[in-house]
């Protein structure tokens, strides 16, 4: 049997999804807690891994079976109860999906406020300054649209064939003090977003023109990254047909 | 001089507001940190107290002293390097007001959300099964509007001389999955915003009818409180003139 979960995690205390020698990881949560229920082991197979400190609302990951889980209702009842207040399984469902590579989509969300202070109920989101100019940042953000080669912003050391991905949209959206961007796109590079949001905020923040963007994002220069904090990134959504 | 601060803190790993031997108070963490930089001691008077883990968006609060804080915005940065992420002051201002006799109304919310599962991201609020019947409470509430004797929701063992409050108004607000409460009134007795909330969730999950309300709520029988978490209430805003 094959099962696909939704899973939404808190990443703070974690050393991302992938499991490590040392470090919590999410996947070594369920794993476990999946091991305790069907008393046999499984691998669980993302949409994707994320970093360390980087949280999902809607994570997705598929594990294989022997064991016919009847009361799926239960079943989840169970798991969340042994799972940590951090990770919790929304869903659960049969599926003949692949997590990773029957994903058509996926969607990333950053959470900024903008602010003077540090605020206590915002520890998951990054503060910046009230002067950002985040009109200036969306219309920036729209060259990024399309199919481009994303290499400028992927962190070096990733080795990967291709750098092309496609971006069907980018949205930065501003009401009150809060800052949200969603990036919907079919694959991201190791730490893109992040360094997308990073480049858009030196833009924001007048650090640097359009053009200089422009030049940063597709040109052959080699600049220094600018990534954002992990903190405040949330795998927002996958999407599969 | 007198100065009014306004301060927002999450209140989970504090006793309260007030200062006591055992245990950290929001009071404390402030008037050590105003010590710091007035190096004179100040005793603050918020608006009211909050009790162990409740939160605040906008308290008020005020002291006196001697020395007259020339730039207010570069003292307020130094005021929130000093003190601890959970607590922030958002506003000082140079005022006649006392934080808690000049205070007209007050608005306190309390935040819940519904789904089966306790979510992450959602520590701070109080999770509720999702067939809770929230179009009910909201009917419910209004039998509190107005002026009345609140005994049945104060706390025994506060001594108080009269438990007549006004409160001006009561507004349950559901988007999506979150229920949002708001209780506007002129002051509040002992834990009586989360005695409310308690009655109103016991009508919403089908365990007592209205009229068992109107019954509890201002009867003379003497019955158990239902006292919601105080993790998931936040004193909201104090209004002045």
């Amino acid at each position: 049997m094959r099962y696909l979960l939704t899973i939404t995690y808190n990443g703070e205390g974690f050393c991302g999804w992938q499991k490590q020698k040392n470090g919590r990881s999410i996947q070594e949560e369920i794993e476990s807690a999946l091991f305790v229920l069907l008393k046999e082991k499984v691998n669980l197979v993302a949409s994707g891994r994320t970093d360390a400190k980087v949280n999902a609302y809607k994570q997705k990951a598929h594990f294989d079976c022997e064991t016919v889980v009847k009361n799926i209702s239960r079943f989840l009842y169970s798991l969340n109860s042994i799972l940590p207040k951090e990770v919790k399984v929304l869903e659960m469902e049969e599926s003949e999906l692949h997590a990773r590579f029957s994903a058509k989509n996926k969607t990333y969300l950053y959470k900024m406020y903008k602010s003077e202070v540090e605020l206590p109920f915002k520890n998951l989101e990054l503060r910046v300054d009230k002067d950002v100019d985040v009109e200036l940042m969306q219309k920036c953000a729209q060259f990024l649209v399309g199919e481009h080669d994303f290499k400028n912003f992927c962190a070096s050391g990733s080795e990967i064939e291709s750098t092309v991905r496609t971006i069907y949209s980018l949205d930065i959206i501003e009401h009150g003090q809060d800052v949200e961007l969603y990036v919907c796109g079919n694959g991201f590079l190791y730490k893109m977003v992040r360094n997308i949001v990073g480049l858009l905020l030196e833009v924001g923040k007048g650090k640097i023109s359009i053009d200089e963007f422009k030049d940063f994002a597709f040109g052959d220069k080699i600049v220094a990254k600018k990534t954002a904090p992990p903190y405040a990134l949330y795998l927002y959504d996958v999407v599969y047909r």
